[in-house]
Protein backbone atom coordinates (compact mmCIF):
# COMPACT_ATOMS: atom_id res chain seq x y z
CA UNK A 1 0.00 0.00 0.00
CA UNK A 2 1.61 3.52 -0.73
CA UNK A 3 3.45 5.21 2.27
CA UNK A 4 0.82 8.28 1.73
CA UNK A 5 -2.46 6.39 2.89
CA UNK A 6 -2.82 5.80 6.85
CA UNK A 7 -4.40 2.33 6.73
CA UNK A 8 -5.93 0.10 4.01
CA UNK A 9 -7.92 -3.12 4.46
CA UNK A 10 -9.90 -5.30 1.73
CA UNK A 11 -12.51 -7.17 3.59
CA UNK A 12 -15.54 -5.57 4.93
CA UNK A 13 -15.34 -5.47 8.60
CA UNK A 14 -12.14 -3.14 8.37
CA UNK A 15 -11.70 0.23 8.33
CA UNK A 16 -10.26 2.11 5.67
CA UNK A 17 -8.83 5.64 6.39
CA UNK A 18 -8.50 7.75 3.29
CA UNK A 19 -7.18 10.96 5.41
CA UNK A 20 -3.95 12.01 4.51
CA UNK A 21 -2.04 15.05 6.17
CA UNK A 22 -2.10 17.34 2.94
CA UNK A 23 -6.09 17.39 3.82
CA UNK A 24 -5.67 19.69 7.56
CA UNK A 25 -7.99 22.14 8.20
CA UNK A 26 -7.75 25.39 5.94
CA UNK A 27 -8.52 29.10 7.01
CA UNK A 28 -11.59 29.59 8.69
CA UNK A 29 -14.27 30.87 5.82
CA UNK A 30 -12.62 30.78 2.24
CA UNK A 31 -10.77 27.40 0.72
CA UNK A 32 -9.79 27.43 -2.97
CA UNK A 33 -9.39 24.05 -4.43
CA UNK A 34 -6.09 25.21 -6.45
CA UNK A 35 -4.46 25.33 -2.84
CA UNK A 36 -5.36 21.90 -1.39
CA UNK A 37 -3.39 19.03 -2.61
CA UNK A 38 -4.53 16.07 -4.11
CA UNK A 39 -5.00 12.85 -1.93
CA UNK A 40 -5.43 9.33 -3.11
CA UNK A 41 -3.79 7.93 -6.49
CA UNK A 42 -3.95 4.43 -7.67
CA UNK A 43 -4.88 1.90 -5.22
CA UNK A 44 -6.18 -2.07 -5.20
CA UNK A 45 -8.92 -1.26 -2.49
CA UNK A 46 -10.31 2.07 -3.52
CA UNK A 47 -9.36 2.34 -7.08
CA UNK A 48 -7.92 5.38 -8.67
CA UNK A 49 -9.79 8.40 -7.55
CA UNK A 50 -8.29 11.70 -6.06
CA UNK A 51 -9.37 14.05 -3.64
CA UNK A 52 -9.27 17.39 -1.89
CA UNK A 53 -10.68 18.01 1.05
CA UNK A 54 -11.99 21.51 1.18
CA UNK A 55 -14.19 21.83 4.56
CA UNK A 56 -13.41 19.55 7.27
CA UNK A 57 -13.53 19.94 10.96
CA UNK A 58 -10.88 19.61 13.68
CA UNK A 59 -10.73 19.82 17.38
CA UNK A 60 -9.55 23.40 17.05
CA UNK A 61 -11.97 24.17 14.56
CA UNK A 62 -14.99 22.49 14.90
CA UNK A 63 -17.24 22.28 11.99
CA UNK A 64 -20.76 19.98 11.57
CA UNK A 65 -20.04 19.37 8.08
CA UNK A 66 -17.24 17.91 5.47
CA UNK A 67 -16.93 18.81 1.52
CA UNK A 68 -14.58 17.86 -0.64
CA UNK A 69 -14.32 17.51 -4.82
CA UNK A 70 -13.50 13.74 -5.96
CA UNK A 71 -11.47 13.86 -9.69
CA UNK A 72 -11.13 10.65 -11.98
CA UNK A 73 -9.55 9.94 -14.69
CA UNK A 74 -11.14 7.76 -18.09
CA UNK A 75 -12.76 4.85 -16.88
CA UNK A 76 -11.50 4.98 -13.07
CA UNK A 77 -13.19 4.25 -9.91
CA UNK A 78 -13.78 4.65 -6.77
CA UNK A 79 -14.67 0.54 -5.59
CA UNK A 80 -17.72 0.23 -3.75
CA UNK A 81 -17.85 0.95 -0.12
CA UNK A 82 -20.03 2.03 2.90
CA UNK A 83 -19.87 4.47 5.78
CA UNK A 84 -22.17 5.48 7.86
CA UNK A 85 -23.12 8.90 7.62
CA UNK A 86 -25.41 9.80 4.36
CA UNK A 87 -23.32 11.31 2.05
CA UNK A 88 -24.31 13.41 -1.18
CA UNK A 89 -22.63 13.52 -4.71
CA UNK A 90 -23.00 16.75 -6.90
CA UNK A 91 -21.85 16.43 -10.53
CA UNK A 92 -19.48 19.33 -11.33
CA UNK A 93 -17.51 18.21 -14.46
CA UNK A 94 -17.32 14.90 -17.49
CA UNK A 95 -19.52 12.04 -16.32
CA UNK A 96 -19.56 8.40 -14.68
CA UNK A 97 -22.39 6.02 -12.88
CA UNK A 98 -23.06 5.57 -9.14
CA UNK A 99 -24.26 2.33 -8.69
CA UNK A 100 -26.13 2.83 -5.27
CA UNK A 101 -27.21 -0.61 -3.92
CA UNK A 102 -27.12 -2.09 -7.06
CA UNK A 103 -28.74 0.66 -8.74
CA UNK A 104 -27.03 2.86 -11.31
CA UNK A 105 -27.30 6.29 -11.28
CA UNK A 106 -25.52 8.75 -14.44
CA UNK A 107 -23.84 11.67 -12.55
CA UNK A 108 -22.73 14.77 -14.51
CA UNK A 109 -22.83 18.29 -14.20
CA UNK A 110 -25.89 19.54 -11.85
CA UNK A 111 -27.02 15.98 -11.29
CA UNK A 112 -27.05 15.93 -7.38
CA UNK A 113 -26.99 12.08 -5.99
CA UNK A 114 -27.80 11.48 -1.98
CA UNK A 115 -26.46 8.41 -0.58
CA UNK A 116 -28.53 6.93 2.57
CA UNK A 117 -26.13 5.57 5.45
CA UNK A 118 -24.54 2.23 4.83
CA UNK A 119 -25.70 1.85 1.40
CA UNK A 120 -23.06 0.60 -0.72
CA UNK A 121 -21.94 3.02 -3.57
CA UNK A 122 -19.25 2.59 -6.40
CA UNK A 123 -18.66 4.96 -8.84
CA UNK A 124 -16.93 4.29 -12.36
CA UNK A 125 -16.09 7.47 -14.39
CA UNK A 126 -16.61 8.19 -18.18
CA UNK A 127 -14.47 8.43 -21.23
CA UNK A 128 -14.23 12.02 -20.54
CA UNK A 129 -13.53 11.57 -16.78
CA UNK A 130 -15.45 12.83 -13.85
CA UNK A 131 -15.50 15.57 -11.26
CA UNK A 132 -17.83 15.50 -8.60
CA UNK A 133 -18.36 17.46 -4.96
CA UNK A 134 -19.19 14.87 -2.19
CA UNK A 135 -20.20 15.85 1.51
CA UNK A 136 -21.30 14.95 4.69
CA UNK A 137 -23.57 16.23 7.80
CA UNK A 138 -20.51 15.11 9.63
CA UNK A 139 -17.80 16.69 11.86
CA UNK A 140 -15.05 15.36 10.36
CA UNK A 141 -13.39 13.52 8.06
CA UNK A 142 -11.32 11.44 9.77
CA UNK A 143 -14.08 10.07 11.71
CA UNK A 144 -16.17 8.29 8.88
CA UNK A 145 -14.92 4.68 8.54
CA UNK A 146 -14.83 3.82 4.74
CA UNK A 147 -15.77 -0.41 4.77
CA UNK A 148 -14.85 -1.33 0.77
CA UNK A 149 -16.54 -4.39 -0.11
CA UNK A 150 -14.32 -7.39 -0.34
CA UNK A 151 -13.00 -7.83 -3.91
CA UNK A 152 -14.93 -10.48 -5.60
CA UNK B 1 -44.26 41.20 -1.01
CA UNK B 2 -45.05 38.37 -4.02
CA UNK B 3 -47.55 35.97 -3.55
CA UNK B 4 -45.16 33.15 -4.23
CA UNK B 5 -43.56 33.62 -1.18
CA UNK B 6 -44.48 32.31 2.32
CA UNK B 7 -43.80 35.38 4.14
CA UNK B 8 -41.27 37.96 5.03
CA UNK B 9 -39.99 40.88 7.26
CA UNK B 10 -37.43 43.41 6.96
CA UNK B 11 -36.14 43.47 10.14
CA UNK B 12 -33.38 41.41 11.93
CA UNK B 13 -36.03 39.58 14.25
CA UNK B 14 -38.61 38.52 12.08
CA UNK B 15 -38.16 35.09 10.41
CA UNK B 16 -38.17 34.81 6.52
CA UNK B 17 -39.11 31.74 4.76
CA UNK B 18 -37.51 30.78 0.86
CA UNK B 19 -38.95 27.68 0.37
CA UNK B 20 -41.84 27.43 -2.28
CA UNK B 21 -44.11 24.05 -3.00
CA UNK B 22 -41.37 23.72 -5.98
CA UNK B 23 -39.06 22.77 -4.51
CA UNK B 24 -40.90 19.40 -2.40
CA UNK B 25 -38.88 16.66 -2.05
CA UNK B 26 -37.24 14.40 -4.86
CA UNK B 27 -36.85 10.57 -5.94
CA UNK B 28 -34.41 9.16 -3.42
CA UNK B 29 -31.30 8.90 -4.72
CA UNK B 30 -31.05 10.87 -8.31
CA UNK B 31 -31.42 14.90 -8.72
CA UNK B 32 -31.07 16.84 -11.88
CA UNK B 33 -30.82 20.54 -11.48
CA UNK B 34 -32.28 21.00 -14.90
CA UNK B 35 -35.49 18.80 -13.76
CA UNK B 36 -35.92 21.30 -10.40
CA UNK B 37 -38.20 24.60 -10.47
CA UNK B 38 -35.88 27.70 -10.22
CA UNK B 39 -37.70 29.34 -6.82
CA UNK B 40 -36.87 32.96 -6.27
CA UNK B 41 -36.67 35.96 -8.22
CA UNK B 42 -36.56 39.56 -7.53
CA UNK B 43 -37.63 40.64 -4.31
CA UNK B 44 -36.83 43.91 -1.75
CA UNK B 45 -35.87 41.38 0.83
CA UNK B 46 -33.54 39.49 0.19
CA UNK B 47 -32.74 40.81 -3.92
CA UNK B 48 -32.77 38.76 -6.96
CA UNK B 49 -31.04 35.08 -6.29
CA UNK B 50 -32.96 32.06 -7.59
CA UNK B 51 -32.11 29.00 -6.33
CA UNK B 52 -33.17 25.28 -6.79
CA UNK B 53 -33.40 22.55 -4.22
CA UNK B 54 -31.54 19.49 -4.88
CA UNK B 55 -31.63 17.29 -1.71
CA UNK B 56 -33.95 18.00 1.20
CA UNK B 57 -35.63 15.74 4.00
CA UNK B 58 -39.17 15.67 4.71
CA UNK B 59 -41.19 13.32 7.09
CA UNK B 60 -41.94 11.08 5.00
CA UNK B 61 -38.24 10.65 3.53
CA UNK B 62 -35.75 12.09 6.20
CA UNK B 63 -32.47 13.14 5.29
CA UNK B 64 -29.79 15.10 7.43
CA UNK B 65 -28.72 17.56 4.65
CA UNK B 66 -29.59 19.97 2.40
CA UNK B 67 -28.14 20.97 -0.65
CA UNK B 68 -29.14 23.32 -3.52
CA UNK B 69 -27.94 25.41 -6.28
CA UNK B 70 -28.39 29.27 -6.04
CA UNK B 71 -28.57 31.16 -9.25
CA UNK B 72 -27.61 35.07 -9.87
CA UNK B 73 -27.70 37.48 -12.99
CA UNK B 74 -24.64 39.73 -13.60
CA UNK B 75 -24.40 42.10 -10.22
CA UNK B 76 -27.48 40.45 -8.17
CA UNK B 77 -27.60 40.27 -4.66
CA UNK B 78 -28.41 37.67 -1.93
CA UNK B 79 -28.78 40.62 0.73
CA UNK B 80 -27.14 39.99 4.39
CA UNK B 81 -29.01 37.39 6.70
CA UNK B 82 -28.18 35.16 8.98
CA UNK B 83 -29.52 31.29 10.33
CA UNK B 84 -28.69 29.56 12.78
CA UNK B 85 -27.02 26.44 11.42
CA UNK B 86 -23.81 26.99 8.95
CA UNK B 87 -23.54 26.42 5.70
CA UNK B 88 -20.76 26.41 2.76
CA UNK B 89 -21.12 27.44 -0.51
CA UNK B 90 -18.91 25.89 -3.52
CA UNK B 91 -18.35 28.42 -6.61
CA UNK B 92 -19.79 26.49 -9.70
CA UNK B 93 -19.56 29.38 -12.38
CA UNK B 94 -19.02 32.83 -12.73
CA UNK B 95 -17.93 35.20 -9.88
CA UNK B 96 -19.19 37.68 -7.02
CA UNK B 97 -18.18 38.57 -3.15
CA UNK B 98 -19.19 37.16 -0.58
CA UNK B 99 -19.17 39.20 2.44
CA UNK B 100 -18.95 36.98 5.60
CA UNK B 101 -19.21 39.31 9.11
CA UNK B 102 -17.99 42.11 7.24
CA UNK B 103 -15.20 40.38 5.67
CA UNK B 104 -15.44 39.88 1.93
CA UNK B 105 -14.17 37.19 -0.13
CA UNK B 106 -14.27 35.99 -3.69
CA UNK B 107 -16.33 33.15 -4.71
CA UNK B 108 -15.90 31.27 -7.89
CA UNK B 109 -15.06 28.07 -9.83
CA UNK B 110 -13.77 25.79 -7.14
CA UNK B 111 -13.68 27.89 -4.01
CA UNK B 112 -15.66 26.61 -1.18
CA UNK B 113 -16.70 29.27 1.90
CA UNK B 114 -17.54 27.54 5.25
CA UNK B 115 -20.00 30.29 6.86
CA UNK B 116 -20.33 30.05 10.51
CA UNK B 117 -23.59 29.23 12.16
CA UNK B 118 -25.49 32.68 12.76
CA UNK B 119 -22.87 34.46 10.38
CA UNK B 120 -23.87 37.32 8.94
CA UNK B 121 -23.48 36.92 4.71
CA UNK B 122 -24.58 38.55 2.07
CA UNK B 123 -23.62 38.34 -2.03
CA UNK B 124 -23.12 40.22 -5.19
CA UNK B 125 -22.36 38.91 -8.45
CA UNK B 126 -19.81 39.96 -10.32
CA UNK B 127 -20.43 41.05 -14.02
CA UNK B 128 -20.88 37.69 -15.71
CA UNK B 129 -23.57 36.40 -12.68
CA UNK B 130 -22.80 33.44 -10.64
CA UNK B 131 -23.38 29.78 -9.87
CA UNK B 132 -22.46 28.22 -6.31
CA UNK B 133 -23.63 24.90 -4.81
CA UNK B 134 -25.04 25.63 -1.09
CA UNK B 135 -25.59 23.25 2.13
CA UNK B 136 -26.39 22.64 5.26
CA UNK B 137 -25.93 19.60 7.47
CA UNK B 138 -29.70 20.17 8.46
CA UNK B 139 -32.72 18.21 8.26
CA UNK B 140 -34.71 20.14 5.94
CA UNK B 141 -34.62 23.86 4.40
CA UNK B 142 -38.38 24.82 5.82
CA UNK B 143 -36.80 24.58 9.08
CA UNK B 144 -34.20 27.23 8.62
CA UNK B 145 -35.38 30.84 9.55
CA UNK B 146 -33.68 33.32 7.24
CA UNK B 147 -32.74 36.65 9.17
CA UNK B 148 -32.42 39.49 6.59
CA UNK B 149 -30.54 42.28 8.45
CA UNK B 150 -33.10 45.09 8.10
CA UNK B 151 -31.96 47.54 4.96
CA UNK B 152 -29.64 50.25 6.00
Amino acid sequence: MTAMLDSFATDLTAATSLHQPGNLPHPPHAIDAENVPLSGGTDPTYGEVRWRTLINGTEAAPRDMVLGIAEFGPGHQLRPHRHTPPEFYLGLEGSGIVTIDGVPHEIRAGVALYIPGDAEHGTVAGPEGLRFAYGFASASFEAIEYRFTASA
